[in-house]
């Protein structure tokens, strides 16, 4: 087939079975309807939805779907010799999002998925599987939501080696990070304002604890690094830990507090190790992150030969999500897609896990501590013997008589040296819960 | 060919000839030497250089082309049998460069080119002859350097209506517009520093002018909206009538002045005008664009599904506009291409000019005045007569004894109502030198 569709010669429609109508499915039947026209002449082709499958067929979802064909069954979507393309919009790393996906990929069709924890926990064997059957499997809407940065690595910086990646992969986080900041708000209120305004799950674990970040990260840093998925070697350290003090210490140091997952490879041989951590970080008021604002999502890959790229954009919601859904279904329709993973899955590296306790970097810490004598020099003799050479402390007197906050900015040295400190100064009888500590991000 | 080239059945070297060794033909040069390995990998095949062609077969460029076979005729490269894709970096829009394109398109080679010139004037041409040939016809680097906003747009985006797209598209006048905003200089100081360190051409009008930023609008306008790309129908106006007490002014009301090429389509229907203006527009605070700071670019697209992208990085340089000119080789060695605008030529529309000076907004105005009784009177008066409606107005005391600043904000109203009464003002004997206004951008 040849790239070049003259409208003399049109091509048959595409055609695409939905499964799993919630938030985000609605807003793929909306976006291919309202875009119908427009989406046939860019892809050379007609999209069209022939069948929908989800659990409950009287659920009110806010668009008519009785134009299409219901199936209970999943599988039967799968049969259907009338499906082009199964989107699986069901959500869950495991359960019968997976089945769909090895069942529809298994039957020679296209998959599209927006699913991050799947792509993160059997990515690798799906995308085999989509090999072996010689069909596309994209995920373009698992990884910073409207953002095209799977598109961006995997393609638009394609020619250079990636020294890392990383980015705000959560935008419940960032937006309770922008609470903060704006009105000086504790961790647990600004959670409630996210809670009120649907920026955070009842249960928030998901997305404050890093977890959803570490699936998008895992991704991120296969496609950037040409390495073998492996979720289990991401580390994640969420937000719950932040104070108001902190997100103010930070501001008065010049930098703003982010979620950032960063992916960096150890040397640029293949054979180095792989970092792979979500955690909150001291971003500079001159880093483009630092201006990230509400629940928006913002990804930077750093490129051999391109320097600094930055994307920044929509992380969720229906609209952004049906955007790069329907995006990867027009790739489909253009034949324009290859590998998962930029590559076949063989050719991807199995890049051992690099040893975190070896980063060189500057380091933000802070501690709540009983505001009596000694303990000042308890906190200096711990970075001491720990290694630690300190370049700045603040300490601010105890506003509420919860304790007295000190914060102090390491010099570069090895984060294990953090650390081995916290781990004295967090056994002390003097120092009031867990210290916190966050990596200053180097430009 | 199936996209999934397993490494155990080989596809054939992609082989390239590089047209032009400049400095961003060295920077492709050293790039595929470079990244070799990794850029097989990605690619699922070699790329290979067997042939170079420039004018001086004996000037250092600073890498070494004895390996390679060289061409003095141009048509060498194309009538070569052993030729796949030839990659222009000649430069300018018509002579040698257009000549080297026709021949290697029509010869049914893919051609890869950073030259916008050539593409906001031919582009159309080339894209009909590289259809009628079934070849790609790639252009990546041709707009905003490294940063892959062409496939941002052209696939990341492409479920979207664009509502405007609009950007820094011209790294030249963004260093210079920050050296302003730093130091407080003037455009010919500004303009001065960025000559000396590289970022400005001895002529620099190009830059300055707005002319290689209309190049850019061009092309985004004809992605973004699906018509036919008419360099004709843009304008711009450039920043040689900026002067100092413009970027304090603007900074003192919340905003930074910024070099805008910008295209919207009226309306949703495809009936529509076009807008394509490049100017220097005030950027508020919190939008992203008033941190771009320096020699990079920075390209926003508003979809009616994904909302507001963002995408920054270098906009010049041999290193990434080399990553864009690659990347476009590795999609061709991948088969991953299609239609140079998305659609086939004849699919794109004929987009009537858009009525400019019905366009409503607000906007800033700077005038320098004599400083005499009446002067004030009369520009209230001008104002008042050609309907425009003030939001504020502030008056600055002569600082050298050249005249009085008076900076003025409108409400809302048609960008005509402004020109009409800058008319009337720079035909009064008390206004000295022309007075400058700019749109103040909407969020």
């Amino acid at each position: 087939m040849s790239p070049y569709s003259a409208p003399t010669a049109p091509r048959p429609p595409l055609r695409v079975a939905l499964a799993g109508i919630g938030v985000v499915g609605g807003g793929v039947v909306r976006l291919l309807e309202t875009n119908r026209e427009l989406i046939a002449r860019r892809a050379g082709r007609p999209i069209e939805i022939v069948a929908v499958s989800a659990r409950d067929r009287h659920k009110d979802r806010g668009v008519d779907l009785s134009r299409y064909r219901w199936e209970d069954d999943m599988d039967a979507i799968v049969a259907a010799d009338d499906v082009d393309v199964v989107v699986e919009m069901i959500g869950g790393a495991d359960g019968p999002a997976l089945t769909l996906a090895r069942h529809a990929l298994g039957a020679g069709k296209a998959l599209v998925t927006a699913n991050k924890a799947m792509i993160a926990h059997h990515g690798l064997d799906l995308a085999r599987l989509a090999e072996q059957k010689d069909t596309p499997l994209k995920y373009e809407a698992a990884v910073a939501g409207g953002i095209p940065v799977i598109k961006a690595i995997r393609e638009g910086a394609s020619a250079n080696e990636i020294a890392r990646v990383y980015g705000i992969l959560n935008g419940t986080c960032n937006y309770i990070l922008t609470q903060m900041e704006r009105n000086g708000a504790s961790f647990a209120d600004a959670l409630a304002a996210a809670q009120a305004e649907g920026y955070a799950e009842a249960d928030p674990s998901f997305d404050v604890d890093g977890i959803d970040a570490a699936h998008k990260l895992a991704i991120l840093a296969a496609l950037c690094f040409g390495t073998r998925l492996d979720i289990g070697a991401v580390t994640a350290d969420g937000i719950r830990g932040l104070i108001a003090a902190d997100i103010r210490e930070a501001e008065a140091l010049g930098h703003r507090v982010r979620l950032i997952g960063m992916a960096e490879r150890d040397g640029t041989d293949k054979g180095g190790g792989l970092y792979q951590h979500v955690q909150p970080c001291l971003v500079p008021a001159d880093h483009p992150l630092a201006y990230v604002p509400g629940a928006l999502n913002a990804v930077v890959a750093e490129g051999n030969f391109v320097g600094r790229l930055f994307f920044e954009g929509a992380g969720a919601g229906a609209g952004p999500t049906a955007s790069a859904i329907v995006a990867d279904i027009i790739d489909i329709a253009r034949d324009e897609y290859g590998p998962a993973f930029a590559m076949p899955v063989d050719v991807l590296d199995a890049a051992p896990a690099a040893d975190a306790g070896a980063r060189v970097g500057k380091h933000y810490v802070r501690l709540i501590v009983e505001d009596r004598i000694g303990v000042l020099a308890e906190i200096a003799a711990a970075m001491r013997d720990a290694g630690v050479s300190i370049e700045s402390l603040i300490q601010r007197g105890s506003e509420d008589g919860n304790g007295v906050v000190i914060v102090l900015v390491t010099h570069e040295g090895p984060a294990r040296a953090i650390h081995a400190a916290l781990d004295m100064l967090g056994a002390s009888d003097h120092v009031v819960g867990a210290p916190m500590h966050m990596p200053i991000l180097a430009l």
